[in-house]
């Protein structure tokens, strides 16, 4: 069907990081995960930290969907200037993915980007998964984090995330309807996960 | 990874059924669809429409999460016999799906078999589904419904089905977390869909 585009939506240690990286090796397209928000803070002039938090953790306004259904925003109706910082870094992520997209085959992971591309065709929108114990040990054995209210990171992490998206798209974080495709990294293995999407985005 | 049953959840139009079938037939599985609800019908005395309704869209009680929480009816603290007809139905469609798994390996389409299974290891849990454009012409032209109030139809299934799921396993329909696997058949399109399934269960 050959997508040029492949999102990467992930509940936190389900290894979809890992997979979007995989596939984008496989495919030989770019990736965009933390370049993302290097770009963003780049441009925007504010802290990495703050627009890493902002991206996908914020919920200060409805400003996507305002974005999307030609609400002021989107008519120019507001100076970006007096915009909220945390607006401002979303615009400017927005108009970023909205660019990546266009130039070059990319995979990209987060940031919602599954809806901000959704008027694509050329868009393979992926959510991955897995139970908690399996995200648990990758958190703690993968990325180093200390075993101790891990579970409770993750709880918030995913609350987070899910609010932000819900915040920003007025759609369910993690319902099937919103992804081509979702898969369970637990159960069917990263690589596995990877081997679909490939062969899916070829 | 070697799946010896695979279950199919579908929104209403999506072409699930079809892609179970497909399934089956290439992976050489039994296949319970209308099969499981005159298996039922025949075993119960009830009518098959009755049948039918109830397996899938009806609300009684909170039956499935009441049996698999160990609870009243569990403890056998009920007599099958003064049950409601709608929960007779269920009990005895979750024995004979139980009972079908243990035998031989199935696709079943479903009658909320993703949960009735839950706990064995070997079953693939599959939910696809579209847009509704795709459904609507799906539901028109495959399965011969008249096109008028069609879109309504569909809202009125889907919407049925969600809260029988809901309803009975206290878990939300079309949640990417519920399956191992969701597709997007108007995206991917059948033969894709069937494939992927096909290679996960081998």
């Amino acid at each position: 069907m050959s997508k040029r585009i492949v999102t990467v939506s992930r509940e936190f240690g389900s290894g979809g990081r890992t997979v979007g990286r995989m596939v984008a090796e496989q495919l030989g397209y770019k990736f965009y995960d933390r370049e993302l928000i290097q770009m963003v803070a780049k441009q925007s002039g504010f802290a990495l930290e703050f627009v890493e938090e902002t991206g996908e953790y914020s919920t200060t306004s409805s400003l996507l969907y305002n974005l999307s259904m030609g609400g002021v925003y989107a008519q120019g109706g507001f100076s970006p200037d007096h915009l909220p910082p945390a607006d401002k870094v979303q615009i400017l992520q927005n108009n970023i993915i909205r660019e990546l997209a266009e130039k070059e085959p990319c995979v990209i992971v987060g940031r919602s980007a599954d809806y901000i591309l959704r008027d694509r065709t050329d868009c393979l929108n992926v959510f991955v998964h897995a139970d908690k114990e399996f995200r648990i040990r990758r958190a703690v054995e993968e990325y180093g984090f200390p075993a101790k209210n891990i579970d409770k990171l993750i709880v918030k992490k995913d609350k987070a995330r899910a609010s932000q998206y819900r915040h920003y798209t007025d759609q369910i974080w993690g319902m099937a309807d919103n992804y081509h495709l979702t898969l369970d990294s637990g159960v069917l293995g990263l690589e596995k996960c990877c081997e679909i999407i490939v062969a899916l985005a070829k």
